[in-house]
């Protein structure tokens, strides 16, 4: 390990984080925690150059603050802020830090899943300005995906999203560096947490409205449920997934997709009752060539490996030619989960970048 | 995809093939397949410069034949045996095959696993030739992994090892690439396929002996079995685990191991009956920053994420810091599975070595 002395001393690696909600707030710490590792290993001082946020404002520091020096800070967006020059819009900003030299935006906005944007137009202008572009965002990934690559690709940037599906679960990585040539045939998955919490409080004994108001309570649930609840959260991921994992060329509209509105009360509980509870179940596979994705509730029976997915934070099982059947699950759901996902793409953006080894 | 004759024109990627058992069987035709693609992804064409075996001769082409024709023959051996040079040892072989600019060994041989020789030998005198070294031997890896790696990175070349622990499942890449700043604060693991089936054998009524025999029959257990029953094999494949995942110091011999030698056949029919099966379980931890790995026989009861992985081809439960706790589950045992491990080897290789994006 490099002494602090010494860290000081490599070339500076410059961020712009745009968003500043849960997972910005657990990805400084994350940051932090691991900046003197990540600087040994990738040679270069992991700096923030600017944060900013629609309700509070876009800031460029003057040259950047050390991540590790910024999130020892109680309040570390208002200190932040306080040394900075205030930009008058999220378009500024991008072009200001990259004027700067920044390297990469971490993009972290909240946004209106459906069409993908801001955070859409923000991706462009930040990968046009050949910086690279890690998003948690799954709307501009689902939406756009080839363009966004294509236009990373041009530009000689990397554009990266591996917490859009399963969180850190390294599942984009994965199908990237060591699962490339084993033959995906198909998938199924369980990729959203909210369905599956909504559903167990109905086996439970809870109505619908009070599962809902239990799972807004906990913060798993967003104010308009209906997102998750009609299958559109885990549409936008099964796209993703299936585009990435499986050469697709989908958009959210082309997967079929049926969520948990019209099941009926009764059925959801005598289904867990005979020990198949109903679950959103993601799935795609190929039919004579073209690549069919779908959403919908479906039974598990105990022989089903989905089964052994329930109550966890996500399941993702493959069908593969060489490798018979994978499974990957992540049992839990901590806030820095999605945080270790932008983590870990920043870590591949720096390693790819440097041909690091 | 590039046409044939595009591909024909790419430079070509010279592997010496050392070991013609099983995997190397199941390697060549799994490379065939891929060589359209890998060619088109690598820029470089997949070519066999040598193969070679104690009992049939060590043979280096002149040209090299193409990984693809080859694997078409019927005899791929036998072809290529009759346009190329007989070599008088395996060493003879290695010194040829990288005077005639082999890039890559991959090393298939069949060895003691407790010294990890000749394999170990091999290995030494191809990395200081300067040849990338894949192997599937667990034995030179357990006992001298980081005195392997060191002298790989003296000589500016790679060593791999990803099919020595869970076959092709990706493991050992997914720490490198994926979960290097996760934090890996333990393991526990079901390693071993033989000791899983003669257990299920045992408690499916047959005796100790019947069980092994038809183990061996299937083609599961060795001549030797004990190398299995008595956790020497999971002890290698923690070994290599707890070094590579939670960056270990651990030879075989300092991992704490118990086989399955000493346990009665009604404490295991017991065990099954009462629903908690025993099986072979690796662990690692860190006591007082101390690397703790074991192997022992430990009933697994339904609440043990273990329990996921009865009848499996392995499990790997990791926790994690940033992202609680993780599952891989390899479900089948298919003769491709460690070819595959092989092959993404193979990939992570040559894309290291050109810088790849």
């Amino acid at each position: 390990m490099n002494e602090p002395s010494l860290s000081a001393l490599l070339p500076p690696y410059r961020i712009l984080l745009l968003g500043y909600g849960h997972v910005a707030q657990a990805f400084l710490p994350l940051l932090a925690s691991r900046s003197e590792w990540l600087s040994s290993k990738l040679g270069a001082r992991l700096v923030i150059s600017g944060i900013g946020t629609r309700s509070t404002g876009y800031y460029i520091h003057p040259r950047g603050i050390d991540a590790a020096t910024l999130a020892l800070e109680t309040h570390p967006f208002q200190r932040f802020a306080e040394s900075s020059t205030r930009m008058e819009s999220a378009e500024a900003f991008i072009q200001e830090g990259s004027a700067r030299n920044a390297n990469a935006l971490i993009e972290l906005t909240t946004l209106d899943p459906r069409s993908g944007q801001p955070a859409l137009t923000y991706i462009r202008l930040a990968l046009q300005r050949s910086l690279h572009v890690i998003t948690a965002n799954k709307g501009p990934v689902a939406h756009a995906q080839f363009e966004l690559q294509e236009l990373a690709h041009r530009h000689h940037v990397q554009f990266r999203f591996e917490s859009t599906v399963m969180d850190g679960l390294p599942v984009i990585n994965l199908s990237e560096y060591t699962l490339q040539a084993v033959g995906i045939q198909s998938f199924r998955a369980l990729l959203n947490t909210t369905t599956g919490i909504v559903l167990r409080m109905i086996e439970q004994g809870y109505t619908l409205e009070e599962a809902i108001s239990q799972a807004q309570r906990i913060g798993v649930a967003e104010a308009d449920p209906w997102y998750d609840l009609d299958g559109w959260d885990a549409a936008m991921k099964t796209t993703i997934l299936a585009n990435t994992l499986m050469d697709g060329q989908l958009t959210p509209d082309l997967v079929e997709r049926e969520g948990i509105r019209n099941l009926s009360l009764d059925g959801i509980c005598a289904a867990a009752l005979a020990g198949t509870p109903i679950r959103l179940v993601s799935t795609a596979h190929r039919e004579h060539g073209l690549l069919i994705a779908e959403v919908r509730p479906q039974p598990l029976d105990t022989g089903d490996i989905l089964h052994m997915g329930l109550g966890t934070g996500g399941l993702l099982s493959l069908e593969t030619e060489a490798m018979g059947t994978i499974t990957l699950i992540e049992h839990d759901t901590l806030p820095t989960q999605t945080a270790y996902g932008v983590l870990s793409d920043l870590i591949a953006v720096i390693r790819q970048s440097k041909h690091y080894l």
